[in-house]
């Protein structure tokens, strides 16, 4: 079992600086309430010397006031309180710290030495730190949380965030999106538990399938890289890198006290080490839904079956701009397709123009012969725009989606991806959500636009590419 | 005038070949069910020698049979038919035809000769078409429409779109984001009318602000820079080309016969002439709405206030990646802003890591201190991501969002951008486009994200450059 394993098992918790108002969300009560409700059935002992009693639960003046062990401590005292606090926790036998507090090596000033002696204190107290300057542990299997609303059920996701904020946006777009997380850590300035353990830890978890992490800093290259690239060959894991510009790297010194890397020795190192990289959460969920529902494609030559003329023209221009590419049919699969009648005057030749009006049964004939036909590494199939909200008519297109999904069977093995487009209307982003999940259940990712496909889809093909040793062969 | 405004005033409509089955919307029954769905004033007739009624309408053997004079006719019958139709419309003295007719210069064998005849055929009979292989003339303020379920509010976005398909879901989508449209003409193969005389008509229309131009090819480059040039110096030009790869001009080909450019052409052309560059439907309506709402930024250095340390480190990256600057902030600036304390250890280097927890009050103080700095170009602020749904309660950041609309008296005409995430839940979406629409009404663009800002915003500043001479001095 990975050594940080014990991290996701305390048998109880306090919250040390909690404040007597629970409304003020800046201090420890965000973690009291979020441990309440996301259902931890460990001891949750909030420790404040100036309140009996915290949202319900008894309040100790310390934490060697607290009956029975105490496994974690989130600490959330001014930083000058800090080492008197360790020396309290080492006596009480506590394992691990998460540290809300901040003030170090992203301060002005950027005091790196006493981050450095803070970390160094609490290994000499046999004690793990998480933090400075950070959330702490989401682990919906065992109640972990650090934010109240999110979902508690718990996924195959395994974040590792260096910022709070964008662990919490993370976690609230990918639970609106279907997405479900096995741990989210946010692990702040680094001090003692970094990327390259949680990396480490992550590509032994069995709970954890994919892999995602946002990184504003390393402080050791070499071991980084060793992480980073095990974690690749074990399970697909997506970066994503901040402060690749000048101004982020400013940006990112004064949030966590990241030094930069510049952008083309970071990307090289990347792709030595066969990490996906994103450019926004956004993205980055895009690839984790990918690297989760996907087949692997052997190549990026997809076969492209557009909604009407214009939206195949457009789609074709995306795929090969963002890498993938749409070779011409042979002149036998362009007869056989032609065959179909799809529509009148439906091009046929890659990408092919799928019928307006037409019965599904033909689409998931075409679907399969150009599958068959071993002239594409994967088919990207898009569906209309749904607009049945401006038709007030429920969409005549959902029984083309359930045979598309139920084609799958009959294409051999070549993996299929979807792109069904929304507007910004409620219903059509409702029926966007529903239609996901199927394609979830079915192994198919969903996207609502080609550039979203393009782009996940051709650095998933990429990874697989480079896990199966084509990319750098020995 | 501009010479084809006539094409909006019809005081009749043929739809010649409109089948007698309603739900055969292959046919030109769309367009009967479309004009009487957007409540067109003048005759509505269908011709179809073997039908008596459709859709409640009298149906007519032909075009001569119609009582009173017809001005426009949609033209659906097969190509075969067209030449003779086009005799008896010159007797009746038909002004202009829209021609869903296919299959000509897009289909196997590319007949350019025959489309050049049905051109020069139209021509002496004095009749102007559009297409053939089009969808026609959608004017909202007329009554004119090709298709159902679109918003019939006029607005002030003009849209010229060589795709059928494309332009409903231009539309659609627009529809959704609250943009709304003087006139969007489909004009597909562009025998006669085409994108020149298109983009010289917008530019010249006192009710179109915004031209959005759909291009798949042009056939003669000269006259259509030309009339972009001339139209971008009249009102902001959006230009997406389809086809600037290869595989997307053999699709173009076959979709409305247009032969490619290549792409460092094309992107010098654009250049030259002064139009704004999209690459999908989507980043186009993005850039309207920069240009409806936006004040011209005068250069591209953003004064970034983001929510929390993470979202600003990301979001400081992709305004750099993606065309903005942001500028360090002076010395004398930067301690201002620390007198405002907007947060324990927040950066306020810019970007400025905005308080997560305080007053909108100090928020707008912040916003109106660099906005006087003479620091920065533009504001771009960002809001949190919107999860009420999620915490079962109101968002309590909508005041934040109201005060600083407001607050964009107090920033001296520097131009304010907004980025507000959602997340996938119909909720979030549903409360995104209800601030869109406060932001609309108080000139502010607004977006999901960082990028989208970014992109949109770098290309409306450089458009401000080129339209104010100071691109290209003489």
């Amino acid at each position: 079992m990975p050594d940080l394993e014990f991290l996701f098992h305390p048998r109880s918790i306090a919250i040390v600086g909690a404040p007597s108002d629970p409304a003020n969300l800046a201090g420890g009560s965000v973690f009291v309430h979020a441990l309440l409700e996301s259902g931890y059935k460990g001891g949750i002992y909030p420790v404040n010397p100036r309140a009996c009693q915290i949202m319900g639960l008894d309040c100790y003046p310390d934490v060697g006031s607290v009956p029975g062990p105490v496994d974690h401590v989130i600490c959330c005292i001014p930083a000058s309180g800090v080492p008197r606090l360790i020396g309290e926790c080492s006596a009480k036998g506590v394992r691990s710290m998460s540290m809300f507090t901040a003030g170090y090596s992203e301060a002005d000033g950027h005091d790196y030495e006493t981050e450095r002696r803070l970390a160094l204190l609490a290994r000499e107290a046999g004690i793990r730190l998480l933090g400075p300057n950070c959330m702490g542990i989401h682990c919906p299997s065992t109640g972990l949380s650090y934010q109240p609303g999110h979902s508690q059920e718990a996924g195959p996701v395994g974040v590792l965030c260096q910022s709070g904020g964008n662990s919490n946006v993370l976690k609230f777009m990918g639970d609106d999106r279907g997405i479900r997380f096995s741990k989210v850590i946010s692990y702040g300035n680094a001090a003692d538990i970094n990327e390259a353990d949680l990396l480490e830890y992550f590509a032994g978890d069995p709970d954890t399938r994919v892999i995602a992490a946002y990184i504003e800093g390393t402080r050791s290259g070499p071991r980084f890289f060793k992480a980073l690239a095990g974690a690749a060959a074990a399970k697909p894991v997506i970066v994503l890198k901040a402060g690749l510009t000048e101004a982020g790297q400013r940006a990112a010194r004064s949030h966590t006290g990241s030094l930069g890397s510049p952008a083309d020795i970071w990307n090289g190192l990347c792709r030595q080490a066969g990490a996906m990289q994103a450019h926004s959460l956004d993205h980055m969920l895009d690839l984790v839904e990918t690297a989760l529902y996907m087949k692997p494609p052997p190549g990026t030559r997809a076969g492209i079956i557009g909604w009407g003329g214009g939206a195949s023209v457009l789609g074709t221009d995306t795929c090969e701009r963002l890498g993938l590419s749409v070779p011409q049919f042979s002149l036998r699969l362009k007869e056989e397709l032609a065959g179909f009648r799809l529509a009148p005057g439906a091009s046929v030749g890659n990408p092919v123009d799928s019928p307006v009006i037409t019965m599904p049964s033909q689409l998931v004939n075409a679907m399969s012969v150009i599958a068959g036909s071993g002239e594409v590494d994967l088919l990207l199939v898009q569906m209309p725009l749904d607009v049945s909200h401006a038709l007030q008519r429920p969409s005549v297109w959902e029984a083309t989606g359930e045979a598309v999904l139920q084609g799958q069977e009959r294409l051999g093995g070549v993996p299929l991806a979807i792109v069904r487009p929304h507007t910004a209307h409620p219903d059509s982003m409702a029926h966007f959500n529903a239609f996901r999940q199927r394609c979830a259940a079915a192994g198919v990712p969903l996207y609502p636009a080609f550039s979203q496909a393009a782009s996940a889809i051709s650095a998933f093909a990429w990874y697989h590419r480079w896990r199966t040793g084509r990319l750098f062969p020995t």
